[in-house]
């Protein structure tokens, strides 16, 4: 599965990832009183209103941008109308040809993380049929439980052809708290990112990365650049940059001397650019803050180079 | 929110929760069969079955057992449907009196955080009304992310009476993998446990225990005996009990010395009870063992006052 993400940025030329954290109030009222009846705005029509938003970014952005990550938290708030949207979205995305991410950030241990597992990644029986819940391509999963938690995904990622992304080293501001505590010479981030090395190492691919990927925050460069140099096999989803704060020069060290290694996702300055420039037509504007961030990034990485 | 807990068990005189794990393979095939239409079982008969499983065993055991933890994996993988299951499920047991606990081990930071807060603990704007999504008294949370993650559950808590339920000590074999990790003559699940304590003091109720608890396997008495010592307001979700090993021995160390301060979760040995009892009555058999579990518990505690 990661050879895949690999080749669809490299055909793109576009190590970024369109996060459709969306939410009612991201929408140009507008548009959202499109799906009204009587100007009434209920779930159901919020619930439309969002795939809706989110079909019309993903057709403007699927040739431009290879991957999407839908976080599931903005869907759950709207309930079991949020969730479809949430499946629908993911469905979309997948046959317009983009790789979907459903960042979920599961944990559980057994046979609960793999009923999660079942869920993004795999298939839940119904006597003696099949059917996939929220098929993805990749799953996001904390690592807090161990082992446990993380060894029902590998079996599915196996059978299916998948890839998950654990947290290592998150992107907010108190991400250090536990993350950046010190034992034994190596941080807890450090010493979770080997293990992600570990679980990862029979899933390497053709590009010389794991179908197990860590998410490593693009606001912490230095931590960045040393797990860069740690985990030489594994691929980065790197949160943080635009709206949290990160720039590109800060995100140079999550990828490798190739210019490889690593996907950056926006969410709010994509789905809200249309804000920032003033206009209603958040489709144009979306596709117009992509390819400025894929210039930035490729900008960056083209020096990261020049550099290492 | 933890006082209506801690009163809840008083009054039932029952210190356990009984986890709704349910999956469709757990139940009896002649009660699946009364859903299905020409002996076909589809997504909708296996959600509908699952859901009335769950309510027959709220209804046996609402008078018994003070409050139900729904696992939100089992339901998950059922895709949309299933989370129809797992909202009906939570309204059905609080309709009938039974403190409830979402299981979701959500974690997130900021903006999303508060998204998984008005999921479960809070409420969603839809333009000038208000939903709820999946109310919930109690959400679980996974702690890896430091306060971003945790601090919008806490406004959510504080505006609404409602509580959580923070992962320090797992019940599972890798549990230690990281959480056992020794920093400056501390573990790591003690240095989360202090920060539970933290988190929970602005939050500590007329019993003495705060709104903001803990998960603390019961699969490790000792280590469980050093944080009830550490975290004297904490209350504790304990997991373990049963089919995961642990017996009413390992888990007195829980509980405070008079007898409270802690919850024990039994999940399949209360929902499979009727395979282990070798009938169909599920329903008798899942009371039979809930009162079985209460008095083994009530036993164990009982003789840990005499010791403490």
């Amino acid at each position: 599965m990661i050879d895949r993400l690999v080749n669809a940025i490299q055909r793109t030329n576009n190590p970024t990832v369109v996060g459709l954290d969306t939410r009612l109030e991201y929408l140009p009222p507008s548009f959202i009183q499109k799906f009204a009846s009587n100007q009434k705005v209920d779930i159901e029509t919020a619930c439309e209103a969002i795939y809706a938003y989110n079909s019309a970014l993903v057709d403007a952005l699927c040739d431009l941008v290879p991957c999407v990550k839908v976080q599931v938290a903005y869907y759950e708030m709207y309930g079991v109308l949020g969730l479809q949207a949430f499946q629908k979205t993911l469905a979309y995305a997948k046959q317009k040809g983009m790789i979907t991410i459903a960042d979920v950030k599961r944990n559980d241990i057994g046979a609960t993380a793999a009923a999660y597992s079942s869920a993004y990644l795999g298939k839940t029986a119904i006597m003696q049929e099949e059917m996939e819940a929220f098929p993805s391509d990749f799953a996001t999963v904390n690592p807090y439980l161990g082992s446990d938690g993380i060894v029902p995904f590998l079996q599915d990622m196996q059978k299916y052809d998948k890839g998950i992304f654990i947290l290592v080293k998150t992107s907010n501001p108190s991400s250090g708290e536990f993350q950046d505590l010190q034992m034994q010479g190596r941080t807890l981030y450090e010493i979770v990112g080997d293990y992600v090395a570990d679980w990862g190492k029979p899933f390497i691919g053709k590009s010389g990365y794991s179908d197990v990927g860590a998410v490593v925050g693009a606001t912490y460069p230095s931590q960045g650049e040393t797990l860069r140099k740690r985990l030489p096999n594994t691929f980065f989803l790197v949160p943080g940059y635009g709206a949290q704060g990160a720039t590109a020069k800060d995100l140079m060290a999550c990828f490798d001397e190739n210019g490889q290694g690593a996907i950056v996702n926006a969410s709010r300055s994509i789905l809200c650019a249309y804000k920032k420039q003033d206009t209603d037509d958040f489709v144009l504007a979306a596709k117009k803050e992509a390819l400025r961030m894929r210039d930035d990034i490729n900008l960056a990485i083209g020096m990261g180079k020049n550099i290492k």
